[in-house]
């Protein structure tokens, strides 16, 4: 049997920030994808940390444009970064992780090589994640943006005991809250931090989006979860500090009066899972189920 | 201008089942809706228990076929019945509360003539609520069926401490889960039983169904949200005792190896509601928040 | 250097109720046993389920006058039953358990005899355990009586939703609850049925009682820790058929109006631990911490 | 009937920190206790804000040595901040809140007056409450230190995500714990921001300490409650950026490496309550029990 080409064309290498180690497994993964006639680009600070030469380096703004597969080597945080770079263009992610799987990466280093064989034969899915994205309006103007792929927070700052806040969807008044903060998450966020406070678990198929609060004063306020269509208007009724948070990446400080208008972006980002990948066997795995 | 005329030409009152007290409040509906020159039909029991005669007197069965709208005097667990009785005609029911209002019923004793004239006046939104549709199979047959609004339930019964259920959802495996049981919730359910439970509440307009279990032995078993579109599949791994609840109101009993498979119901439930009914308003108050 | 006596002459061996496969274990404990001049007894219904003979066989409640350690091979639930059928007696329990140890069992069968070594040098501490007092008062009599080292727990059963329970604590009106029930529970059963139900763990130095309702109607219904000298008065306010157990494993049917009196109980159980024993080791590995 | 004689000479009063609006209700206060012949002091800044003229004023620190019962007219915050600066003597404190009384504060203004000639007709209790007291250490020097009437907490500041502590009890490792930080928590804290966070309620006469972890990683960390003779030892494993905070009123940063050395203080707080006071009656009304 002839040799089928792969879908891929030409990966691009993301490496997690500032981890030099992973200099091996990158060249690894690199000479794999040559072997396989797969033109590889790796990324710029990825290649600068490792010192890796001899590959096509690219900036992470410009993978988008150059390649149609990128593969990234980290954790979740990685993942996480690397979909918000890659967000203009639709490329698809796939992630490998030293150890057990992550719930964004779906390899593992010991059988990166294997699992990728089975992705250039084409043996994988490609699963759309919704993202969040949240405007900050201070005095009815908007003063900065972002997009987040598990979850925009709202919370309390600095030396500050509780905050509250004003909930509005789809501009019908929800409730005033004091607590240390909310939590606005995409399906794929909820088995992150909004996981530890308290909130429940969202298929990724499902089109909604959780709002959990953290540390509610009010015992009764609970975790909803609401139609992705929905638009979340959040007004920082009182506070002394707070914050914004993208992902737990990015930040932005707030002050009393400012809102935070949250909804779901029109891009998304490409999954792409080796066949067989089922989201319960993860959570299974993850959350030490039986 | 001249009076416009009600969408509604026959009305059904419906009463809660056993309470005789509350036949003057029926009799005034019945008036009210008479001089308004709209047909009353009494369903049979609530006719019985509190002496009413001289208004037509049909069976609950035979209500969707003869009304256009049901009126319900009690609390959510009248609803409840009487949503799952009238599910095969598609007639819109409006609940009247006691005291304050219900999760269910928008109109309370004391403004329930003031609400029903600006129903009557075209003033009411129709909202569609999913229902679950439940088998259970024993030795691969179906033995029994049900239909819930709130929830269709699986828990131990008897002396058994706990009960280990199998639960896969579209024919993938996803865990064994040693608990109480197991609830598997509507949005609408998501106020009642599941709340307790400590489950999220799901807006009424989200197309999902929750799944949560019941003082689950390993405390990483969290409360799931799903697309209403799955097929739910629990088997009953080991069990001394069990049983299967369609909205805490019907009942089956269960035995090992027995199977629930639980999905969304083609039918769905009219609720009306008065205009600028807001699901936000209707938590605030019940949940008391703030 | 001498062979230090043994602080244990005579040395019960009790097995997992309806467990033949035990026998291999039983048999070498006792041969270890015999081997340091240390008596054996098999407790009876253990000797008759795995074929031993030639052992002196006496009655469970035999046991505690004459054996001064009782060794209780199984899990967590074979020592709650051994632990209540030796209370009138001050005989020290040591547990031995397949696989891993449990939260009673300090001892893993795979070094099941280099443990006892140990012990029979004197290497242990012995640690007092609380248990729980309950008496079931039907029309002002007491009409039944039960301990328990875990739990004491009061919970709907049959086809009833809820129950609705009136609390008193030390002759003050705590409130009426309506939940699937309550959990009374010592400082050793906060690990077990209590910690599924959402209660805090409570070290088992800590002299406390802790109350847990399970799934209450009313959110803010939150776990109660008392001080252990407290008196708890559970009644019936509304049920339509309900039970209390003792460590889920007696069982007594309540109905509308009982009442359940929980107390401490006079006697303690004494538990043998192996030099070294820390609860909070037990607490990290049975709960997967880090 | 002669009148019989106070207990109480010298009455201090304390108002809410900068709520000149207070002055109606201290001057009426202050002319209730002249005309029973009790002296009164008002706490300077209390005297400042409300432009109170006329009456001996002392500076919180002297308020102990010169008074026998200490009013404090605010919230529970209000009387954090009384019952921290007048530890020193051993003085009783009552309070009185406006609205509802509040978790520490037993009367309420509209029948303060009532409340305080059965007072001062020696119609009350006494009741000790525990403070922590906690210690900040910095490569193994003592830094810093503070006292907690209600909660001892470490928690993550700034933009960071979580923190890393270690946790440590009597000198047993507890374990590594990744959250938004833990709460130590006095039976009076147990009602405040320990509460929200998840934790139990501690009845204030049980001699116990809780430790709740704050939206920790590992859903089965689950709150503790030890002996309140226990120290407690925690380590900033990893931190960007972190601080501890006592009563949610004093505030220190601490930086990777510091350790927090938490123990029940040797001082207790006295708490004046008007005969009848239960402390269920009062967790009943503030957490809206049935």
């Amino acid at each position: 049997m002839p040799a089928m080409k792969s879908a891929f064309q030409k990966v691009a290498l993301v490496g997690k920030y500032m981890n030099p180690e992973m200099r091996e497994q990158i060249l690894a993964l690199a000479g794999f994808l040559l072997k396989q006639n797969i033109k590889v680009v790796i990324e710029e600070s990825t290649a600068a940390q490792s010192d890796i030469l001899g590959h096509e380096i690219v900036h992470i703004d410009a993978i988008g444009a150059c390649a149609d597969l990128a593969i990234v080597l980290g954790g979740d945080g990685t993942m996480l970064t690397a979909a918000r770079a890659l967000l203009d263009h639709d490329i698809p992610l796939v992630g490998v992780n030293r150890g057990r799987f992550g719930f964004l990466t779906d390899l593992s280093s010991e059988s990166m090589l294997e699992g990728m064989a089975k992705i250039l034969a084409g043996e994988y899915n490609i699963e759309q994640r919704m993202l969040l994205s949240a405007s900050i309006q201070c005095d009815n103007e908007i003063v900065s943006h972002g997009y987040a792929l598990n979850d925009v927070v709202v919370n309390k700052m600095g030396m500050s005991r509780l905050i509250e806040l004003e909930v509005n969807i789809d501009e019908q008044f929800v409730h005033r809250q004091r607590s240390d903060g909310l939590i606005i998450s995409t399906p794929t966020g909820t088995t992150a931090y909004s996981l530890s406070a308290g909130g429940p678990i969202l298929h990724p198929a499902l089109d909604a989006i959780a709002i959990v609060p953290i540390c509610p004063h009010t015992l009764s306020n609970r975790p909803i979860a609401i139609n992705a269509s929905s638009k979340i208007d959040i007004v920082l009724v009182h506070t002394e500090d707070a914050a914004v948070h993208f992902d737990g990446q990015l930040h932005k400080a707030l002050k009393q009066g400012d809102r935070v208008l949250v909804q779901r972006a029109e891009k998304t980002v490409s999954l792409l899972h080796p066949l067989g990948h089922s989201h319960y066997d993860m959570l299974r795995e993850k959350l030490h189920w039986g």
